[in-house]
């Protein structure tokens, strides 16, 4: 049951993804909870509250974006009861408008979403993603990185 | 009842930036909820996951910093059911070992912070911080600082 519950939660972060990436607003919306304690933080950026400020920015967000594909890596989730948390690591390459054509911009955040169960499946509540400074495969001990 | 429950989450909000302060790792460990499923995103490393990788991040950072005093503006709490989000900016004021007595080293992080109502009480379930990096504070329409 557990792991039912995290693949059903690891599809709707799929979802998530694949929504920027196609610029497809109606499963940006059908995919984030529908409540105003929704909460959004864009890398670099201060975090956003409420559905209507938080869908404002993905319109934004995917207005700017002409082109942009997500490569997850470390994806881990867990599953409690009727929250659930999906970190990974969002490899981003994106053509930003104003880059010459065939020239792509790539970087990586760190990504931390949390997923509540409602009456309609699990939905995205908070999505918080920001610059990772230091990659290394191979943490030490000690190391936050 | 939810301004108590809001009440409740943010007294728990500033014990764990008070434990961080003081380097009181008994309280930092109370914070945190009991489970595996717990997170933890320290500004610009990747996300650790789990009690023990989440506890041991703590005593590094604790170790490292002498003098840490923690400033929060714009804190915003909501709570949905069992579950509640913290939304602030931590301005921290530093001195970090190796600097010259009286140097203090100054920044900003945006955080979310989600918590869980247990048996115990509220316990955070969830902390990301990641530096802001551009700070205004009268947005403008589509800005997503």
């Amino acid at each position: 049951m557990a792991g039912e519950a995290v693949d059903d939660v690891l599809a709707v972060n799929a979802s998530f993804y694949g929504a920027f990436e196609r610029g497809d607003f109606d499963t940006m919306e059908a995919v984030w909870a529908e409540d105003d304690a929704v909460v959004c933080v864009h890398p670099g950026a201060r975090p956003l509250r409420g559905r209507r400020d938080v869908m404002r920015s993905w319109v934004a967000l995917m207005a700017q974006a002409e082109y942009i594909q997500f490569v997850l890596t470390d994806v881990e989730a867990a599953v409690v009861e009727d929250v659930a948390t999906v970190t990974c690591t969002e490899n981003v390459l994106s053509a930003p408008p104003g880059m010459p054509r065939d020239a792509f911009a790539g970087g990586s955040a760190a990504a931390t979403n949390v997923f509540r169960r409602t009456s309609d499946g699990w939905r995205l509540w908070v999505h918080h993603a920001s610059p990772v400074l230091s990659v290394r495969h191979q943490p030490e001990e000690g190391d936050l990185t």
